[in-house]
């Protein structure tokens, strides 16, 4: 039996490792058109910065040591075809510009996604970087490098956007933040977003929110302004486009596997697309909402290698299912701290959800604890019964342990009731007598009461 | 109506205050014997190192702030008797040596616990001291500072005992901990507990675990050493009695309310004792253990904040339930967090469980994150269904969000099979890409399996 999978930054990998843990006679072999695979994506903001000194502690694995596992990693090499019918792809092998073709028993889809690029004048200046895969930090850390960028605009207020604000202050340039959307990361509801927003401007960021990119304007093919869509031009020597990502599912579709609605490739519970055998994993592939039950597309590493880890079972001949998705996710800013999962109020009114909702500020630590520190907390629950829909928590304290109670809590059905009598772990160096989310679960269940 | 509260250093003040808010109009006297209500007990040892500089601190609401809520406080006043069927109390006015009787409606009972003292010779030396109330926390300060100690002998291996031990070394004074127990904190199990044991070591404690404290040797009234269960003597100018503790629930108990095996004051789920209107909370009462549906006895600050909030509300008229404990606990020794949740390996056969369990180690953050610490976990779960018993967390890392992520998946009847794919926060200052719990659970699957 030869299992092929293509790609290979988190999903991909994560299943080749898993097809040969649970079935060692079969061949496996994962093409990938990057020189590295199995990298952690995540990290590149703080190799850039400087945090993370080295760029090889990045690389979780290289090829050589999948080969001792028996896992035939060719990189530099990119599948340009899938013939499901036949079983087959079309490889080009780039470093020797050689094209042939290959045959598999069964297939995982790991093609990742890659970052937006708008169609504007000037979109090919220099100094003009985006970021996403190893190929794109090394272009963005040498463009620092050499044309020694002094005023950056980042254009773009998600995670990958805000993460790189801290990284280039670290480096000592000023920063600009532009984005369409008048809300800065405008995942979160209003009132939380607004959070982070006085936040980035007390470290000194130019926040313009609600204004987009028009233009670039450059000398000698260099970037030195951007015009906005508002008529402003700003001083910027480097620009930086994060403006989300697309699924790399054109293969799959040109191979007639089904895409879902969000454009990613749309899987079963096993991962499994349309075509037996084949499956997708990763920044390509949808996910279940386990809250709205829709197919949604969450590009994020934790969830790549969850897929991964399914995929590359199934694909081994294994049955391994992954349940869903909570939309649990979290980035640093500076030292700010912004995490969710579930359902935002927003999102949940949308959903159709009659909710409620708490937001309350509390200490991280007992207030008397050196270092303890602010957190925001926003829980939303349905009105009838206070089963909790989702958290949102913003400061500089423990958010990512608030966020995982609450993505626990929502794993187990739990309600507000459930959660305000939480037997939590308390000592005065990890947390307040009564846990954030203690407190924030009984302000709740007084509305349920009340409803 | 009238309702008064014995008690308040944590679940009394919590009563009070919970009651107050429930019904305004009630009458609310609370008698306490110290001079202090509604402190934190838990923030001592910080108060004992000069982590944290101001005993003031430690005090969450004086007398003074209850007052304004028309909560009558009375400090230095100490009950004395309950007829429970006249509905009275005989209060000692302590500092006016006065004794008088008052009438209640309801009751809540919130005396409390003492420390340990064994009857050994010696025990009435200066030098040797012990720690739960302000009072004895006043008197170690002092004992300290007048007596310039230089070579403590820590007796007892609990949480108090150690979290001590980084106190008194932190002040400069050689330490020995001396516990009767061979496992040092032998509410783990025993592979976890001799990793705090080494530990330990390495911060040139002097562990003499297996060994007990037979008598004090002493000059011109002052201790001089500890003499050992073995026959050996340590060098002491300071004993810390660091036994444990027992509920203060003589004064229910003559009263005719009913106790528990445990020796606490038995409850309902309305904190209710056996006698309509009279309600015990905090450290002198039991709680329902929801893994074995035993009556246990979890004298911790937090579990005192939860129960003073429901006998509070029912003792002013409300109807509260308090569901039980999962025995979570934590706490720092040095820089080693040590967390638990649920029941250990041992705790789960001693009940009848046929467990399954793994051990593992992880990384708290990004491996290549700066500041990322080590974790060791424990996960205990059903052989037959993979559900969470319990989980175990030693390590320099953060190991309260892995006690608190398993103990709200014990809240929520969980297993290993839900998370393994549980969708938590991660970006690399959080998480590895894959929590160490959703490691840990990934282990257990596959020995369900297999079972």
């Amino acid at each position: 039996m030869r299992m092929i999978v293509i790609g290979g930054v988190a999903a991909g990998s994560k299943a080749a490792a898993r097809a040969r843990r649970v079935n060692p006679q079969i061949d496996i072999v994962l093409y990938q058109d990057e020189a590295e695979v199995s990298y952690s994506a995540c990290g590149q903001p703080y190799y850039l910065s400087g945090v993370v000194s080295c760029r090889d502690s990045l690389i979780v694995r290289h090829p050589a040591n999948f080969a001792k596992e028996g896992i035939n990693v060719q990189v530099h090499h990119r599948v340009t075809k899938i013939d499901a019918a036949a079983r087959t792809l079309t490889v080009h092998d780039i470093t020797n510009d050689r094209v042939f073709e290959d045959r598999f028993d069964s297939l995982v889809i790991a093609t990742g996604a890659r970052s937006l690029r708008p169609s504007i004048p000037g979109i090919g200046y220099e100094g003009v970087v985006t970021l996403r895969s190893l190929t794109e930090l090394d272009g963005f850390k040498e463009t620092l490098q050499r044309l020694r960028t002094k005023h950056a605009v980042v254009v773009g207020s998600g995670y990958i956007g805000l993460e790189l604000l801290e990284s280039l202050s670290r480096l000592g340039l000023t920063v600009t933040l532009l984005g369409r959307n008048p809300q800065v990361f405008s995942r979160l509801d209003p009132d939380m977003s607004q959070t982070v927003h006085e936040y980035l401007v007390d470290q000194n960021v130019n926040v313009m929110a609600g204004d987009g990119i028009a233009e670039l304007k450059g000398k000698n093919e260099r970037v030195t302004e951007v015009e906005t869509s508002s008529g402003i031009t700003l001083q910027a020597d480097l620009v930086v486009l994060a403006l989300g990502a697309q699924p790399n599912a054109e293969l799959a579709g040109q191979a007639g596997i089904a895409l879902g609605n969000t454009g990613a490739i749309a899987v079963d519970e096993r991962m499994q697309t349309n075509i037996p055998g084949i499956y997708a994993a990763g920044d390509c592939a949808e996910s279940r909402h386990r809250l709205t039950e829709q197919a949604v597309w969450q590009p994020l590493g934790d969830i790549a290698n969850l897929h991964g880890r399914v995929a590359g079972e199934n694909a081994a001949g294994g049955d391994a299912r992954f349940p869903g998705v909570f939309g649990t996710a979290i980035f640093k800013t500076f030292e700010l701290n912004v995490g969710m999962t579930g359902l935002t109020e927003t999102a949940a009114r949308a959903a159709g959800f009659d909710v409620i909702s708490s937001v309350m500020f509390a200490r991280d630590k007992a207030r008397y604890y050196p270092g303890s520190q602010e957190l925001k907390v926003k829980l939303v629950a349905n009105a009838n019964d206070g089963r909790l829909l989702g958290a949102q928590v913003v400061g500089t304290g423990a958010a990512d342990k608030s966020v995982d109670i609450v993505a626990t809590a929502l794993l187990g059905g739990l309600s507000c009731f459930d959660l305000e009598n939480a037997d939590l772990a308390y000592a005065p160096p990890f947390s307040p007598v009564l846990s954030p989310i203690i407190v924030a679960a009984g302000v709740l269940c007084k509305q349920v009461k009340q409803s």
